[in-house]
């Protein structure tokens, strides 16, 4: 929290003074946790679920605290709304007036999505530096997508380099940003939401008041943000044939030149030169599939394919161990390969192949899973669905708020398409979004471990007996 | 077609004529077919396959020609259409005024479902009676839901038992229909309408001119036809133990349960009596449930949750081994049991059980088909939905339209709701609502098997030398 201090001492905002007292309570408070080192230092998969959800609960808390306490966000429900939307990096906002924020509120709003991108937990892990076995657990709940591939063999070193990168773009972004007139304060908040797939932008406009040349390179960072960070690092090695076999980063941008094209043949009628409409187009496609939020057009007036072509897209999402959200393009390349296979056996049952991603085979435990999250993220939809009818509002608003939470997406359509807000939607209703969002973010299962009761069954009772 | 013929005699319809013109070429046209004995009785899983979804195709084709040459339909894709939707037991209409078809035309109409639900092939098999093996490919194919269960180890022993069940259950309406001063006719139509779960009816009105007493008669067999037909077996044979273990009838019948509750909280302020209100909002959850389609409201008109809950239930759809669509019963119940199962076995590794519905363990391999089975239901929505999005019309219109095809429904929302029709749909839209139709009443495979290109690698080279 001492980052949007520096803003609010730059800009000579009062409002920042919370900044200081809440950062400072909390460093105590983090003192005193850590003061009592436990006996046992290994972390079982229960407690890696438990704590992972609960960090986030309690991140989120202490996060929305300066928006409340300094009045900027007077309701808490909306504050904590909003800083739960920050940092699972999805990006719905409740603020109907964006501008009318302080600025240093407002850096620490795409703050939020910035820490959020990379994970809490991979972040304090590089930080607090735990010892070996327990990351790995963590890592498992936390990571996004079925497998991040084991690149580098201890978790520690794994962690830091995905830090390294995902610092460095942000960085390299920044520049081009600048290169683009773009002033410095709005420059890290745009970059800071853009890597982590966020989309809380300063202005009311979002995107759409800045010149081509930055919406262009916001587009490609977006996309960029969205690759699988093995990638970058295969990358960085020069490891080509390696990088070749990353599947998913080929079919994920073979979705984004095919939706491309596919929203542009559609829009034709529309009276915009080619170059425009590739712009708006492919900025609004990368906005989707990268699960960011940004917005240059209000895509809810869009014809009924393009908007159909991009409710699909938030449901796909991103590449798995990625900063973005969504179901993850790996997994629906798992569901796709393993239902025509599942054709192939029916025919020929004699020769039944493995699944293969990227020239590996795929485990039966891993397409088990992807199905199993399958069945839990239809479970959660059609629950949040329920919830949110209650308040009477029209199907396409409950269904596309909650595909937009779920899979961080920030905006959807209806009465919460890009040009509008949630703030109308009832407390009630705000918590299940936000559990939504966490959800999401954790893939699904480290939440639903919290309020599945076996889970707890003992769990007060031989904590520090059990050694497993 | 000679029923049909017979209503035209009684009534002295002209029209009638075609069924007895078409009925005799189709005779001949079999009795040619079947002129030359097949060398090799065996059928293997393809050519199960590809029979099974050809025969559907081939029976729609015929049965719409009436309509056609009649000139009552006189627009080819309409009449086919209302034929493959009758036949699929869908009951999906083109018609903007039914009373102004010939009786004879409307009971083929309804006489279609009644065919149609019992499974074209089953109706086959215990007429033409084809020798041991062949049928158990053609019963996996056709059979509705996961798996029928041995309850008779002979398919053609139990073909027939599941006939007589059927017939036996249809005159048992007709009494009751009868009883209620329905005329004859009427009766027969909308007896075999229900039995088939299809939902045409011979008014514009559906079923909302009815007595009260007939709503309470449709609703009990509605909901019975959406039963697992074992159960009337186990409950004939005075079974009780094994009935108790019919989980899935259980679940279906407690799912009704809820629906009905929580739609009658939902509609409290409607001015209506207890029991006015409990009768038409069963009528609704029990036409949607067994995926039937009668109505006697515009459920499009009432508040997003009863409609939302309408939607869910119209996915869910009946029992496996009934004559109702939709995912069945049984693929939900195992969906969230083997979710269940993978969290426990997250949070205990060591501790795996399998899956049990009703009492019996459930294979891997039969879960695995239930997650394939909702991968390639997904596929085929996402795709039907694209096609349908090109004609412009709302979400809700085109997500409810697909819905109400695929799972064997009729009615959906917005502008393919209950007062409405499907006339308005594009020709090529109308092939694909078909499409969909045939797919989900023959659990999607077969349909799929004949557009998956491998199907038909050296099927017309080796067809008479392969035995297998």
């Amino acid at each position: 929290m001492m980052l949007p201090l520096i803003i609010a001492i730059v800009y000579r905002e009062r409002c920042g003074l919370w900044f200081l007292i809440i950062g400072l309570l909390s460093l105590l408070a983090g003192f005193l946790i850590t003061r009592k080192r436990p006996e046992n230092m290994v972390f079982s998969m229960r407690e890696g679920c438990i704590v992972t959800a609960l960090s986030w609960l309690l991140i989120s808390l202490v996060g929305c605290l300066p928006f409340f306490f300094s009045g900027q966000i007077p309701n808490f429900p909306n504050a904590l709304f909003e800083t739960v939307s920050g940092f699972t990096t999805t990006g719905a906002s409740i603020l109907e007036n964006v501008e009318a924020l302080a600025k240093c509120m407002l850096f620490w709003r795409s703050f939020t999505h910035w820490i959020g991108g990379m994970g809490v937990l991979v972040f304090l892990m590089a930080v607090i530096r735990m010892t070996g076995g327990s990351n790995m657990n963590l890592m498992r709940a936390e990571s996004t997508g079925p497998s991040v591939g084991k690149m580098v063999p201890k978790a520690m070193r794994s962690a830091r380099i995905l830090y390294f990168t995902y610092i460095g773009l942000t960085v390299i972004m920044i520049v081009f940003l600048l290169a683009g007139h773009m002033t410095f304060y709005e420059a890290i908040n745009t970059a800071c939401s853009t890597a982590g797939t966020g989309g809380f932008a300063v202005k009311n406009s979002s995107m759409a008041d800045y010149s081509a040349y930055i919406q262009w390179v916001v587009t490609v960072f977006m996309v960029a943000f969205g690759v699988n960070f093995n990638m970058f690092y295969l990358l960085l090695l020069r490891r080509w044939r390696q990088a070749r076999h990353m599947e998913e980063v080929w079919v994920y941008i073979g979705i984004i030149i095919v939706a491309v094209a596919a929203v542009m043949i559609n829009l034709y009628d529309v009276a915009l030169t080619f170059g425009d409409n590739l712009r708006t187009v492919s900025f609004q496609v990368a906005t989707i599939i990268s699960t960011t939020g940004f917005t240059t057009v209000d895509f809810d007036k869009w014809p009924e394919l393009s908007r159909l072509i991009l409710v699909l897209l938030m449901f796909i999402g991103s590449c798995a161990g990625s900063t973005g959200g969504g179901m993850k393009v790996s997994r629906v390349i798992i569901m796709f390969k393993s239902m025509i296979r599942e054709f192939g056996s029916y025919l020929f049952p004699k020769r039944v192949k493995a699944i293969k991603v990227g020239g590996k085979a795929v485990e039966p435990e891993v397409v088990r899973g992807v199905y199993v999250f399958l069945a839990a993220y239809i479970c959660i939809f059609v629950v949040s669905m329920i919830c949110l009818s209650f308040e009477g509002h029209d199907m396409v608003t409950n269904f596309s708020a909650v595909a937009a939470s779920i899979n961080n997406t920030g905006p959807g359509l209806g009465m919460v398409g890009p040009s509008e807000n949630y703030v109308f939607f009832a407390g009630f209703n705000k918590f299940v979004l936000m559990f939504d969002m966490i959800a999401g973010r954790l893939e699904l299962f480290p939440l639903l471990m919290l309020i599945y009761p076996p889970t707890w069954k003992g769990f007060f009772k031989n904590t520090n007996r059990r050694i497993e």
